[in-house]
């Protein structure tokens, strides 16, 4: 099922997508969180529709517009993207061109914006806005000390994210809050597929275009933690929470592993696709 | 008005300290989040009362027992502390020993716990558990574009913070969210001082004790970067929340400022005390 949160007819609503078919099943009061409520709950059989409508009809909004807490994320996962951030000066905290452990970091929650929505560039004083194509994991069940062979019991499903990174604040802050955590700075969706839909993760092919050109290009068999190392890694001493989001990390090709670097401008279009989650399209602003 | 939730007669309620005395305001579903709905909600008048109890008959909790995203944390914010850290080759990210601009980052909100709950050094599989005492800042409303001057408009009130850590972990992760988000490593109490409370905020000392001995001594003015420029810093790119905490920072005299260090052993008694916030009083198990 490819779980949505939408604008339709000027209210928030949810629901679930099937071709260009929209099924409303939440609406009203609490439509605009149903989708993470029905991950909290459990619940992944079938989900009632008071009504179909067509996908044109609507306005896609991230799956779950409001976390219920900071977005983890993972750092410097994929071989050659470790390389290029360790080369290129702005790797703040590397002691190790690819990290012996999982980097974990968060992005604040008020980063999140849905597909087609703007990115505040002119938010980032130092003209560096990067960005970083990623595959999203959501959390299924409360997690502790959770074993790689049990991780993907915890997985409820998938979702597109751009992790996109002032690499100036990045750096100068050295951790990695402020210049992850810019307003509008987390582009999400355009829908959460569940686990099911989805035969074989590590084929799941990412790519990221920018203004039409392909800069980023990965399947996700290449991360150097998989999906079971991360939840083990981050269970193993912390909690995760039913609907947390996990980003997993970015391939090579952001704006600097290019020398000279390539900073988004505005007007500038991003696509990130990956195999089953559609195409999550934003311009920055 | 102290803020303080609490159990009593087996169940969660809410309300103020007064002296001794416990106004119980919110009982029932909702009192385990009735602080935080108060600080949401604006409400900083009278609270009224239903039942009025002794301390003694109480056990308080985190005033916040699930803050509504992860704790905001300051590192390197006093000078002292800066170089001891800096020196102690824990850094992972240092590239200089006072920082030149504010190091954000974010303690797992599932740390949480309330004064005298245990903290669970076990936990910790490098053995290298450490305090931190610190005064957190309750933010008030939705703050974005903060300039420091109306940056104290935004704050509620005050807690104490122990942001216990894993010096291992914190140096093996890089990034900070693993080595500070380990279950039960985010003691938080026992009240929120409400911001009328506190005649001078840099003229509140900040005490913490282990074993009774005293470690850390410092004055909040003694901050590298104060409370409004952690407000302009944070919200000059980014959103805080209604409701937010912001560890601000620990002065010198943690664990690893030792030579040898002195990290934490099962059975090791946590006292944090500052001004007109109480103490927070925790045991490593």
């Amino acid at each position: 099922m490819k779980l949505i949160t939408f604008e339709h007819n000027g209210t928030v609503k949810a629901g679930f997508l099937d071709g260009d078919s929209v099924s409303i099943c939440a609406d009203g009061p609490g439509a605009d969180t149903a989708v993470l409520e029905r991950i909290k709950a459990g619940q992944n059989g079938p989900w009632d529709a008071k009504e179909v409508v067509s996908l044109s009809d609507v306005r896609l909004m991230a799956p779950i517009p409001t976390p219920r807490r900071d977005i983890l994320c993972v750092g410097k996962n994929y071989h050659a993207h470790a390389a290029e951030f360790f080369n290129s000066g702005f790797d703040s905290s590397a002691k190790e061109e690819v990290p012996s452990s999982p980097v974990i970091f968060t992005k604040m929650m008020t980063s999140v914006v849905g597909p087609g929505e703007d990115v505040l560039g002119s938010l980032d004083p130092t003209g560096s806005v990067d960005y970083e194509g990623e595959l999203g994991v959501i959390i299924s069940k409360d997690a502790r000390r959770v074993s790689k062979a049990d991780a993907y019991d915890y997985v409820y499903g998938y979702v597109i994210i751009n992790d996109v990174t002032s690499r100036e604040l990045q750096k100068t802050h050295n951790q990695w809050v402020i210049g992850k955590g810019l307003d509008t700075f987390c582009p999400i969706g355009p829908w959460i597929a569940t686990a099911d839909e989805i035969d074989d993760v590590g084929a799941m092919e990412l790519v990221t275009r920018i203004n039409g050109e392909v800069r980023q290009k990965a399947v996700v068999k290449d991360l150097v933690f998989d999906i079971p190392t991360l939840i083990e890694c981050i269970t193993a001493t912390g909690t995760l929470l039913a609907g947390d989001i996990i980003a997993t990390g970015t391939p090579a090709g952001v704006g600097i592993g290019f020398n000279p670097t390539k900073y988004l401008n505005e007007g500038d279009r991003m696509q990130v696709s990956i195999s089953g989650l559609g195409e999550l399209e934003n311009t920055i602003r």
